[in-house]
């Protein structure tokens, strides 16, 4: 890393900060300038945090060089990493984007679940979708059935040949989840909270990780190193958009371009959800093709047997007949994605 | 609740939103009209949420009137929320504003914690912060010295008589922090982890709620009625910054018209957090002024025993020289409040 | 719009919207109940607008339902606005995208500029952009050469067979502006500047309007609608990035859902500008393929002969061997749009 | 400046910046890593901008270490700024704060105009503020009066005694403008209009220049280095609230902690507009004295003497009765600023 050292900043407390580097193991070269004072730190930084050094007087900024995530870094692995399921299915890599698809919660009714599992299967998806814990901004607003909910998404997963994805909240319902689901959800909100992040690093179960609705790149980054420092490598990203000024068209802004940066920058498959991630129906096929062109894993879909009549968010899902449609054009589209 | 048709829907869509509303308890008021509808619900938003009545086809918008956080309201309690401690302590209503300081992180001595507590209580704060689970942004940062680190504080604030405001992480260590603190900090990043809210909601210990970074106000207050509908009405919110896209000079915007904002809507005290709120120990001082100016209840601030050597931010951390010069004006300044 | 009133607001407030509102030629229709008084009122805004009365007491909120441009509205004009130059080239409904390329600014040799405008023409461009006066954050960068670069433009354009892209900084250089340049540019930082948007308004030049990089949608379409109410109707449209809190790894952030949004809502045509929108040449490529994917009307691409040399923007510029590599791919993509 | 290379690039790479870098008369030090390459150059940032050297291939990022303003810094001008007016008014340095109030805009009636202005006297303002030319964001809104605003501004101070402020929307209004006002504005929406800044720049009457909406501190201060550098150093700072995600209570977020930063790093006098800041009449007070509690110079106030039927911002301006009220209390607290 690199110690800026303020202007008016003496020689002592530039020999302080290089003092206390060498102290610590690092390889120190400096120089002290009437000017300014840069000291280049070359060491491991995971002795020394960035933040330790921005304390010490004299120092105007501390800028760190290498990317501070180190598993997840696209410098540490080069190939990209592939996430394989016992059926055969893959994400990640050169492999066919796959489709995740389902009703934001599960809802009182076996029979639209399973009519919605089949709609997603015959429309070439992999994976059916659905909430059995919700995080809900408003405690007045619908929690998820739980367990009911789990053992209806394995049901129609099962009768269909889905697998499935369903949104882990609390590290306590860890076991419970892993009886059921093929892969776990952790949501926007949750995407730095630590102690859920640590606990399903220690399970070997894939997991999708949201990108909070405020999280840098480089801080989402750092929540998949969470997961995967405490073992569990098969983190799978998701962009959902981040929160803007503007949300009278879109419910939050899809941050396209963080598709191939982070690609570039790390080895983890990266899928989109344009439901989420724009909140409107009618964007849902655009934002879709337009994360896959820039190299999404997979999207996600929310697809309602009767959005009027969804317990969460109706507006963003797609009905049964859409999503044919909308699924029709775009397996067309991925067909076709090695050719543009 | 007002629910606005898009300028293309017809009769029988606008029909259908008035019968499932009638069908749902609400009284319901509606123009049809050539070039808009708008239809005027009046009933308990608990049984259907706006997010409901989005789904259905026509509809551009549902508009709430009534905020939707009800404990939390001002409409709800018209006076001030005051919460008051074994010793006396009071936070909230027109009692003095409360100083609550220490470290980020409780470290590895005890002499240091007793130092800055000691510092702390002489300046005529009433509180000893101190973190023991950290959450970190990186799995390569220093995470807290756990139960350890509330024993130091437990010890430090007897022997001080101070009362103690540490963060609590996780549902799972609920009971341990019980036994040790007087006040449960909930961070910024865990503003919407509503099993942690769920869990703290349902014991009566004191809760500092951080507001997180890209929370509005609305969602903000809904969190704390989170905590409320579980039991819990001692809920003490902090002001600690925001994401904003300038960081160059200041780590978060600290939006300090929240304060008389959520005065105005809602009877909870609130405090504010200019160490977080800026990260630059200069700062501390004028926001911590402009927070109490506009009505903050009560001012935390990190202060270390040596911010050079701090494990966590020591940038925006005073030291005890530094703390003590800082109180002593901002204490003659507590004094004139009344007075400006 | 709609009127909410203020939950304590009392009977005489609303009646005094309500005179306000009728003398004012507006039909009024108005529900004032025990829990929330709500005004709806049908009339002409051009007359009044919703701030004229929010400044009524006991007014809550005014709530427009049909958007506020009129001109630029889908809702006025179904039809794409497609906009036709001399050469016959077009852009906007369903013509093939354009390519509009080039430096960011002209400099100081025409040959290199010529070598520029050839390799736009090669690779099938039909536009090229250069800056002759540079909107520039410091006063001490470069800020264009002005009318020696026009002329360079205009040459190199005609001995291509290109047209001309060209920012103007101000009403004062129009007459200027105008004898050289095919197309109009206005940066995102004068996207507000009403006189700007005024004075190209009563010209009926062609022109590219770019968004500002924290303009709302709504608020871009009403700077467009300035244009089109001062007489001009061939208003071009451009996402370039908007401001967001993480520019580690991009300079902006490009809102792509924008593009379908306004499509929906606006006849206008609208292009992507990758370059200014990721700061970034590895993303030039993906971010084009995702706006087009979505709907762009055209592409806007930097491309330099020398961009370690260039004199602003090199960053975010192609070389030429690079451009022509892009754009046999970019060709070939819109070639298969139809097809996906 | 510090240019620091990509982990993957060339000797031959960082060798070429540095032969560039002392070619153009830089002092160059570098360390050619395993790792990393840092190279640190010492020199004339107007011969060289950060700009130009990102376009090298192999540079990953370049990092300006002095700030980029020169004639606004506080490093070439230790004392603060003061802008002193013929009758002895004075803004900035230790000065009593001024108070800047009036309507808006301009309206219809001098016999208001003159009640309004009649008021801030009384109340110990300084100058009359209101608009004659208005940017708005509609082109249906109400655009100012023009020239008799501006007569009517002139004939309202002289008689009461006040100076004026008034904002220039335009470089070909200067002329006009300079007959009538003693301090020109430049609002928000024109920060980075550098035509407009150059213009002013050529004059020698105070500027009040307002923060954008999305400016950075950076940007800012570079803005008003664009006018200090056209050789008008009398420049007035103003933050008026920045974009942020939350409009929902306020209209802005008031970066408070703006004041003090720009205070450490520029000698130039900064004040507050606590109306456009928040566009909400209860929270003018409050964020007037956050503002002056924090060091601001001053505080501009819309105040109308009929704020429901005001052709502009009703909402967020005071009564007269309101702003005397007020006022009583802002003058108390001004007074007892030096004590607290």
């Amino acid at each position: 890393m690199i110690i800026i050292m303020e202007r008016n900043s003496t020689r002592e407390q530039a020999q302080r900060v290089i003092d206390f580097l060498e102290k610590n193991g690092f390889e120190v070269r400096y120089n002290i300038g009437e000017v300014h004072t840069v000291i280049d730190a070359l060491g491991d930084k995971t002795t020394i945090t960035p933040g330790r050094l921005a304390g010490f007087d004299g120092v105007k900024e501390v800028k760190i060089i290498r990317e501070p995530y180190r598993l997840a870094s696209r410098d540490r692995k080069q190939e990209d990493t592939v996430i394989e399921f016992q059926n055969g299915v893959k994400i990640g890599g050169k492999n066919r984007p796959v489709v995740i698809a389902g009703p934001c919660s599960v809802e009182d009714s076996y029979d639209a679940l399973l009519e919605i599992a089949r709609a997603v299967k015959e429309a070439g998806g992999a994976f059916l979708r659905g909430g059995a814990f919700k995080p809900r901004t408003s405690p007045y607003d619908f929690q998820g059935y739980g367990e009911k909910a789990l053992q209806y998404l394995r049901q129609a997963a099962d009768e269909t040949g889905l697998l499935i994805v369903s949104e882990i909240m609390d590290a306590c319902d860890l076991d419970l989840m892993l009886d059921y689901v093929d892969v776990l959800q952790i949501g926007a909100r949750n995407v730095q909270n630590f102690r859920l992040l640590h606990a399903v690093g220690k399970c070997n179960k894939p997991v999708i990780l949201k990108r909070g609705l405020a999280s840098t790149i480089r801080e989402y980054l750092l929540a998949a190193e969470h997961i995967m420092y405490n073992g569990n490598s098969n983190v799978i990203l998701c962009e959902r958009g981040i929160r803007s000024f503007d949300d009278d068209f879109t419910r939050n802004v899809m941050d396209i371009a963080s598709i191939p940066v982070i690609r570039k920058y790390s080895h983890l498959p990266i899928i989109v959800d344009p439901s989420h991630g724009t909140g409107q129906r009618y964007l849902i096929e655009p934002m879709a093709k337009a994360g896959l062109v820039v190299g999404a894993s997979g999207v996600m879909i929310e697809v309602h047997n009767d959005p009027e009549n969804a317990l969460s968010d109706g507006k963003q899902s797609l009905s049964i007949p859409m999503f044919k449609e909308v699924m029709a054009r775009l397996n067309k589209f991925i067909d076709n994605l090695d050719n543009i």
